[in-house]
């Protein structure tokens, strides 16, 4: 039973951006609601803060920075002459508000693999659907911009593209709350350029030095913050602990968990499901899902350390204490030679079976690309009409370089054998 | 098992002080122990964040950056001439460090009814002597200044005082994490002002102005976030949640919880244990609450939402979705026949049992006074050696206001019932 | 010749408030007008930059911050549903804008005694109805607020009254500039708490808190800036040699100096001239006056370093060069005797006539009162429609203290004296 | 007579760095001696404050500030094991300390033309010679620094090159005076990554995003500060009016003149002083310039408007009220024949002589290149010893565009021939 709040508080502090006003009704009954309330504990960064400790903001204050920055961006997009109706603002923003409402915990962590078959594009809109039935279908522009079907393509635009308020309110905040202040970018500069031309959002000329800002501001989070070392490592340990339990619980183990959690070890989802939003499964997993947060994994891993398998307990006590891997990083893969031997280490070392020691010597890559060309670009306008996208229109950035996925293999493994 | 990191890292980034040293091995080692580690999963302002979603900051930071004032504080006080020998200010900056490692989660919240005849200090005081031990007596300077038996007595009150390190982290960091800017403090300029007169720490006479700042500036963040309405009414539903929870565990019935939480809800601990240290429960009691934090809570309640206790049931279903009641502050006691009234409208409206409405209608009162004379007071020095009270020393500051405790009472009851 | 400018560029970058919007044709037209392009060259804090490097700001940028606050407060009261009609917000934000047009150069200095009989309200009046004829009487509705004629009684408030956008914007700058942040106010919160009742300017209760911290930035502000000792003994050693200045002129020495401050120099006033307004006087007092800034007296000191007469010579040397003089500040007189004894040896000292030590000797006294009564007072506005002055809404600030004009007396000597 | 300070001030206030501490009487005397002081009156942007009110910073501030980051960054070098000596710190702060204190009024505009056969670098040396004569030799170690003949080279590159105190400063300073808050760089993150690599600067390679960033911001700042076309704009109107005044007082015209001004408009200097320090011409050069700042050009300015011939008359009301030319800027020259066209224009709307029309109709260039190879590189340093070229070791910068000159033509006429 969910009761209805009627004090509407409408104006939230945020350190970020001051002030933030709560445009509207709906808005706030859907911040209200239980299913937008769960983002207050699911962490932005996920495990960053072991790195940099100020990093505990979570998905909740992030989705009302981005709300008041497409408050800003409609301000400043009508005010150049291009219509927004009073009904398609308040549809981009609940688009906007609404964008990480099917992240899980510890999303990019346990992206793969931990809820097989479904990703959180695909739970946001099971989740965004089943409001719009609760809320009458006040939702249904939404859905249509979301979904990208809606006819002003600029409206997507706002809510998913190279510029925005996602982004713009993300690289604000995570470099805020890290304390990376080399990070911050000018939002609000780059909101006061923008402006849209044929239906899709562009840059004014003079905005180009706050692009390139922009870009060597957010590939600077991306190598001192996003993908960090010790925070590789740390999600790392996460992922591999979660995989043995997963192991565990497929061969019928039993393992503490609150009821949500213990649904998705044990359960598993199949194929096809994603595009099948009607199917009966969807009634549990929205269920469980909406109540599964960062906390249900830290409370099983905390309990976790007791546990009689040697492997869960150890790997469980190494991330509850903050006991990070030595990690290496490079260019190309690592050999399966040296892998392999350090496995073999592990094995005497910690007396474990030989295909155990997986889960404390491993390697994988990530790839960061920051401008890729295969999103939509930033587009540059000049003042007598020319659009140019701005790898062409920016002399000192590198073209090439910019639109290259990086790709980087790192190898962990404990730091008893660290030499 | 607690194995020994090798690389230690010096430096760590804060979005309130910027870069922070940390001062030695010791203190290196200390930070990465799993008991000090705890503190990344207890918040500092427990369920302000209901109120300031910004406010997601934890102890460990505060701890951090206490650790951080105590440096520019020793540097301060050495450089007009005091001394400080390194091993005092090892053990003055290890007893900043660890002045928090007694508290639970939520803490304020619990610090009544739920570990019942054991505060927090005492938790911090058995905790620092494990450590003592572990750690082969290195901290035992540093537990002679936390228990004030150090000849140097101006040492503790940079641990604990009107003007410690405690309260100059933890207010700026709190006004930075809420984004209430109006209670950021000089602590910068207040520690550059700090003299030591006669073993006590004191101001100098030009660094009044900053003392009448920072007193006004703890005052309203008392009144606007310490003490806020919205954050009282979450934390008292928290505390009657638990309430029942233990009636419930009292009476024999299961509760899902987590090990550590089920030792707390099932045990009752014997009055005389705080000055018994020897005393053998302290085993159990420490190896579960060093395991205990926010986390425990919090899953906990998401479980009981299903309970099949309605009383338990509906206050965690409030809880999780912070569907807060509605409060009134006044400043005199509530009639107990408005409350009456209220409880028989609450039986009427959920179908309870009346003796179960006190979990829904409830009175309680807080105080809070800026400047308490039972608490060391602060010091001003003039030029010409002078020693005065600042509620002496500033002309504007209403002396009498100031000392006196301020004390409120509140009244909650669901929203459903107000008019 | 002013020649009209065709580019009306619209936004400002000001580091306090971010972009400034200017509102509007007019307001743009009177920011282009030499007179107040004049206020570019008047340093806002006079010689505070003696002491605090970074308070070079200007009336010019004041104006302007205080331009962007009264959009701000116009938009909250006109959101709480109090009309301000379009030409309204136009006049006030005029009246804001000028209300510091008549200001000379280093103003607070000069008021008394450069200019004889005329102070910079009136100048301010002159100028600002010159400008209406030159404006064709788009500036009636200005004058008629600032001379508080108009009828809504509140709107004069906002360009003049305790909670002016005059002092929101200036104490936010000074605190910026000259470094101290302990200065900082929140303006922006105050204005968010701005309501009109009975036509009169009133805070909201809950901002209470917010004002205390205004009054005690305010006070912080004033003894540790405005009227700090280094600054003053600044200030009037520029009265000092300007009196000299002036003597020598009315005895018909030569002096050299720019066609306007040689006008000021070498011309009086008749008494009543200020409520003259057609007084063919004005005709060339504005001409020259608005071209007077604080160059015209810097460059002139420079020169008089070389002038024969010793004492100006002296005192020009020793205030370009920064060569303060020592000052004691004390809450009673300064005995005649003692200031005879310091004459005395500054006789012998440089070998001056006696008549002549008074320049180098010289006490004077300054008063501030944090919160006058006389002034308009701030007003505190309760759910209940009740109303109450803030010195007995707070419990917490001192009323007696806060209304009482706090008198200081200074004497001033050379160093060379100190002992 | 320069009278010795005897209360030697320590801490300063500094709205960029917060507290700057003076380190040592040497320089403290140096930053009271009058003719450091001069920079007070010399504006660090000169008429910047024209496009952005804000920057009203001085030269003065900007050398403070320096200081300040050089005592940081001879702390960092001195933590990684590099020696300074007591005696090199303090020489390597007196070089940045005086770096500027050949800089006259407006330098960069003033640079080409006004003081015939002498630039700034000159004018401090000489300068520095004399302050050492008078402070008994204690500047010589920091005059080798400065002439680049000390052992140590680091040192000198602390003063100038890529990564100097001077631009660390600078750009942080301009960025916050002007509100240009994308421009802001990390300079205490650069200074913590500082080493000292075969006596040569280097920063660590994790440092290279920060070097990335800092060089964007630097060029951000190039175009929408440095290189703005208002600002350069004003910047040529200043330098017309002054070749101008220039051609008058050579054909032996009187103009209204401070006796500093007055003598460089009415001296030329021989070819070759520059090499010649002993030559007797110095001596009244140095007491002249010394006395020489903004002011004196501002007044006159203000005078010459009202002066007889027409074309100062009217280059000085458009400079002193802000009415500035229309500039286009373009990749290549201007057509000698638009030109033209724009002078007959010109000399027909305002019935000039055609001679004339040059100082209202005129093209230039300016250049700018962000990372010159001339100049020394930055340099980055691997783990493993390897050095390499930043532009080498980052993949995103454009090296060819780096590295290359950007030269841009400008054209400039009065608004009312435009078009």
């Amino acid at each position: 039973m969910y009761r209805q709040s009627r004090n509407k508080r409408k104006i939230i502090n945020d350190p970020v951006h001051g002030f933030i006003n709560i445009p509207g009704e709906l808005i706030f009954d859907l911040i209200e609601h239980p299913w937008f309330q769960r983002l207050r504990r699911i962490k932005q960064l996920g495990l960053t803060h072991f790195v940099y400790p100020g990093a505990t903001h979570t998905r909740f204050q992030h989705a009302l920075g981005a709300v008041h920055l497409m408050g800003q961006a409609i301000g400043i997009i009508r005010s150049k002459g291009m219509e927004i109706t009073d009904e398609e603002a308040e549809a981009v923003t609940v688009a906007i508000l609404l964008h990480d409402i099917g992240h899980g915990p510890f999303s990019h962590t346990l992206e793969s693999g931990f809820i097989e078959n479904i990703n959180h594009e695909v739970l946001s809109s099971v989740i965004m659907e089943k409001l719009n039935v609760e809320f009458k279908g006040k939702l249904s522009m939404a859905l249509d911009i979301f979904h990208n079907v809606y006819p002003k393509k600029f409206l997507r635009q706002l809510v998913s593209s190279q510029l925005d308020m996602d982004r713009l309110d993300y690289l604000k905040r995570d470099s805020f709350y890290t304390g990376v202040t080399e990070g911050v970018i000018g939002s609000d500069r780059i909101i006061k350029m923008l402006e849209v031309v044929d239906d899709e959002l562009a840059v004014e000329a003079k905005g180009i030095y706050s692009i390139e800002k922009f870009l060597i501001a957010r590939r600077l989070m991306y190598w001192q913050v996003y993908l960090h070392k010790s925070v590789l490592s740390a999600e790392y340990l996460l992922v591999m602990l979660l995989r043995r339990a997963m192991e565990l619980a497929s061969r019928g183990e039993k393992l503490f968990a609150t009821p949500s959690l213990e649904f998705f070890l044990y359960n598993r989802f199949p194929e096809g499901i994603e595009k099948d939003h009607l199917n009966p499964a969807w009634e549990s997993i929205i269920r469980n899902f909406t109540l599964l947060d960062d906390d249900d994994i830290l409370v099983s891993a905390k309990v976790w350390i007791n546990h009689s398998d040697k492997v869960l307990s150890m790997l469980c006590s190494d991330f509850v204490n903050r006991n990070l891997y030595k990690i290496q990083l490079q260019n190309y893969p690592f050999e399966e030679e040296r892998i392999g031997e350090l496995r073999k280490e592990v094995q005497a070392f910690y007396k474990l079976d030989m295909a155990d020691t997986k889960y404390f010597v491993f390697s994988e890559s990530i790839a960061n690309n920051t401008y890729s060309t295969a999103d939509e670009r930033i587009k540059i306008v000049y003042r007598d009409g020319t659009i140019k996208d701005i790898a062409e229109a920016s002399d000192i950035l590198n073209l090439a370089v910019l639109s290259k996925e990086v790709r980087k293999y790192f190898l962990c493994y404990p730091k008893e054998l660290a030499r």
